[in-house]
């Protein structure tokens, strides 16, 4: 009876503590290995009393990268296909604009001819689809592209094409006291529109690529805010510690990137004293996702590029290189 | 002893009653009337579950300016006094300086003279005392100037002339879930390094003037942002909401100001629907700080200016003008 109780004690103790264990992973989309343990091991020592590295909570700044770092940015960045949209809109109401460049090409649909526009053919379709109109207007059309656009491969909304072990970062630096900021290139206002419904940031905690607001009166005289084509902050590169200052003020203690957009706000954290965590996404997995970066050959984005020259310099600075194919359990939360 | 047990209970009784309406009380330093009545009703609208009113959590924006509205403006914005105090230590640094306008008239002392500066002369002092340095170096600068500039009136630091009233509110509005914003035609940058100490907001939570930065290496490779002599967002009149779009990204519920530098803000404020509080200081107690207004005579900051035409939009528009002399028991927490 004695054996026989041990049995079934030590049984239930030892299911008690598996499941325990699962329970107490923050992380559970994320395989043991170097990059779990530098994200649970930085949280555990800037957050621990006592510990040399504790950060007071006022001060726990995470940042995170979206295209690419939160969600998938393949074939093209969302925002840009909420543009080409527009267009297609705006030509509903404008015809003219069938014959006008750059919206005839993006008008055409012939991929390889959009694929060649110049920069200064996208400013002008940023300029006719992202300005010009109310915030709240514009808030409304991101809104209702959302709730129908879907990504071409997965056939599934945008907002469902988050990277499950992110969010579970992001949650567990919040569980740990760290306000979680998106720092992106792509438009502020854009990414404002669903980032605290997709990954419970609020939008004074997105920064991005900003432009002016004009302050006016309608009729009525009741004020609203147009949206002018007048670059305020290119939050790309140099720009993202430069619009970390601008509108947090406060230097991170951990950024999430994945090109060489990212990397001057990954030095920047990296170079704040005490723990400093900087981690770099690596598209290692083409059957899951996309396999993009300096095993595959590059990718110029216009925006950035995961080089070989970046994976050199995370190596040195240490940062921590984040494998999509082995670090990462499952990649999207509708998989099982 | 019944009857002498009755007074005694009924004595404690009244103690408790009147301790407890004393506990009770948020905003101790403001006497019963309109203004203070105004602000718990918004509490009170904004944040019980039920109410028709009741605003989310994560929607509980206030804003707050800070010359004039947070602490004292007269007889100069301390930036103003700070940039001052630069252009001193500048000249020993740069003695040719001293024969250089506007910095001649500066280090003249000549109140009169100094008075009469344009504005393009303000913009050099700005520029030579508020851009070059990196941002750490310019922390450092204002914590120094901070600790040791006192008010010419007070002999005190500035940090101790904040209005006690409105950092009862500050607390009331936290204590109720509302976050905490200034928005100041001053430097961002400059309010930033004693915004947290002096009012529990942090540097996130400020919203000003603001210059770009330039982002560098110093010769051992460590990254540093540079302070640029770029203006990306003037945060006066209609510069506020439209500061606030780009900081906040959200209409605050509640606004205060003084001036009208304030006034967009609060139309902004008030023009969203459900329970909005705008509020405008008067100064009109020349006894226990300053009176200037439309019952006072104008006062042109070149900035802002509490006019008739601002009193009389508050009054339309049902916004409540605070009497510091009238609503206020006591104006500063070193007043017994």
């Amino acid at each position: 009876m004695y054996a026989k109780n041990l049995i079934v004690s030590s049984t239930l103790a030892a299911l008690a503590l598996t499941s325990s264990a699962r329970a107490d992973d923050p992380l559970p989309s994320w395989n043991d290995g170097a990059a779990k343990q530098a994200i649970i091991a930085f949280v555990q020592a800037t957050t621990t009393q006592g510990s040399p590295q504790f950060v007071a909570p006022a001060e726990r700044i995470a940042t995170f990268d979206q295209d690419g770092t939160l969600w998938v940015e393949h074939p093209m960045y969302s925002q840009v296909m909420y543009c080409f949209h527009r267009v297609d809109v705006l030509a509903k109401a404008k015809p003219e604009l069938k014959n006008q460049q750059p919206f005839k090409t993006v008008l055409s649909g012939d991929l390889e001819a959009i694929g060649k526009l110049t920069m200064d053919d996208l400013v002008k379709i940023l300029a006719a689809t992202l300005t010009g109109m109310s915030v709240d207007q514009f808030q409304a059309d991101v809104k209702d592209w959302l709730a129908t656009a879907q990504h071409p491969r997965w056939k599934r909304p945008y907002t469902e094409l988050t990277y499950q072990p992110m969010q579970e970062v992001l949650r567990y630096l919040r569980a740990n006291g760290y306000k979680t900021y998106i720092v992106t290139g792509g438009g502020q206002d854009f990414v404002r529109v669903y980032a605290e419904q997709v990954y419970g940031i609020p939008p004074e905690q997105v920064v991005g690529t900003a432009g002016g607001t004009k302050y006016g009166y309608d009729k009525a005289g009741k004020p609203f805010l147009t949206k002018e084509p007048k670059l305020l902050l290119n939050d790309n590169n140099a720009g993202k510690p430069e619009g970390i200052h601008l509108m947090i003020g406060r230097r991170p203690y951990a950024a999430f990137g994945n090109s060489t957009g990212d990397q001057q706000m990954l030095e920047y954290t990296k170079a704040g004293g005490g723990a400093r965590l900087a981690m770099l996404l690596l598209h290692d997995d083409a059957d899951r996702e996309y396999a993009y970066g300096p095993a595959q050959g590059l990718r110029d984005t216009k925006v950035g590029t995961f080089t070989q020259a970046l994976y050199d310099e995370a190596k040195t600075n240490g940062w921590t290189v984040i494998s999509m194919k082995n670090d990462w359990k499952r990649v999207f939360a509708f998989e099982q």
